[in-house]
């Protein structure tokens, strides 16, 4: 891929804060509605799709048509389109259906551009309480109901002074389980049920660490992007940089990674 | 205590706007800002108390001596003043400490007034979002970034299609625990960490059930006013309206809340 532009860059991400704003109407559109249909892509799973992911999904699709028909896109609700740039957007319409389906605002919409390295850029939404954190391309940057602030993950600090943060104890494995409990028992605060939230909260310099299993490209590549913008580290348990998911650990910084790897058994 | 008329109502109303408006900026001042002190009060537990805990009691104390010398007042920070009216303000500056030192906006504060049979009006804030959700002398609403819309809590539906919120698997006794999980096994999802959030949540239709141990009179009163105004059912785990708190179900109607009390073992 040739290097961008600063004009290429610009348009990128001003296409991504234009698909941001149609994802917040569309998602907004039905948040906290009485009649919310849902259905289970999973028979043994409970992972609803609601109208709002569809149509949210539909709109972004409809926007990068228009203005970035070269590039590809991969899309949680509606799969993956080849392009011809070497660019790639990476959609998911609503990361934490359930959060959605529950009232609670910890859901967001999860945008990203990949080259064939991985995620270049990304943003992170919360349409409800308007808050928009962003990373890569030269920004770092979070915007919200206290303003606008800069994204900075925290210093270094012992694993018995972090806070660790993930979808468990409902996502993985038993082996995944086992370790994550290990890294549990060391933290001095475990919380639950955020969603990519977690990660804008990483970014933004408030926990020390996220960790997930089970996840998709869709699910990872805008958080990885707006992290690593943040000064955070996002790899697998392998301690590699993964754009494809599975399983994650996104940390504030290098050392604390290191020390939360050793504890999940892949060190 | 005597009837309250009709410009009773509206002065604790109004008054509990005013504590809810010094306390929206109060917390704020502190939330998400880098060096958030924080205490333990208990050796072997997590109970962060921040100074814009400390603050925020303060200034509703000190609102409260202006307007309303002749209530008692009782704080998690500051503890019980007696009073001479029969009324009493029931004060949770921050309830969910730990969301607010992870940076969660699922804290909230909690605003109440009591008469000698419990709570009588109460105020659920969430000033980062700027959502309010009130209950009692008449009023059941919402107001936030979706504007006004009134409470109404869910219509009965089986265990198995409910939704289960808690603060749990951190909190509880290992009997409680068993308790709780007996019952979030017959439910369709349980969803954990989001503090006096969860009771907003149930209020406004979104959720079924919250369920939770320990409960101190200052965490339980304003979502007990709130949860009653919107057509809900708080008590303890025997049944029983209990305004002191320990062992706490709020649930959408009174169909669920039997069936959830029969799976604690309550019955």
């Amino acid at each position: 891929m040739p290097m961008l532009s600063e004009s290429d860059r610009a348009d990128l991400i001003g296409t991504a804060a234009d698909l941001a704003a149609a994802a917040r109407e569309a998602t907004l559109l039905h948040f906290r509605s009485a009649g919310l249909s849902a259905e289970t892509k999973e028979a043994d799973r409970f992972d609803p799709v609601t109208v709002a992911d569809r149509l949210c999904e539909e709109r972004m699709r409809a926007i990068l048509a228009h203005r970035r028909p070269q590039d590809g896109i991969l899309g949680e609700e509606m799969g993956a389109r080849a392009g011809q740039s070497g660019l790639t957007w990476v959609l998911d319409p609503i990361d934490g259906t359930r959060s959605y389906l529950c009232g609670t605002p910890t859901w967001g919409v999860l945008i990203s551009v990949a080259d064939e390295t991985g995620p270049i850029y990304g943003l992170i939404d919360q349409p409800y309480i308007g808050e928009r954190f962003e990373g890569g391309l030269g920004r770092a940057v979070m915007r919200g109901p206290m303003g606008e602030r800069a994204l900075a993950t925290r210093a270094p600090r012992p694993l018995a002074e972090a806070i660790l943060m993930s979808t468990f104890p409902e996502v993985g494995s038993a082996e995944e389980e086992a370790a994550f409990r290990r890294l549990s028992r060391q933290v001095k605060l475990t919380r639950y049920g955020t969603d990519c939230y977690a990660y804008a909260l990483l970014a933004a310099g408030q926990i020390d660490l996220v960790v997930e299993a089970g996840l998709q490209p869709y699910d990872v590549q805008a958080p990885m992007a707006v992290i690593e913008a943040a000064g955070g580290v996002f790899t697998d348990w392998q301690g590699r940089r993964n754009p494809s998911g599975g399983r994650v650990i996104a940390a504030a910084n290098a050392e604390i990674h290191a020390a939360a790897l050793e504890m999940l058994g892949a060190g």
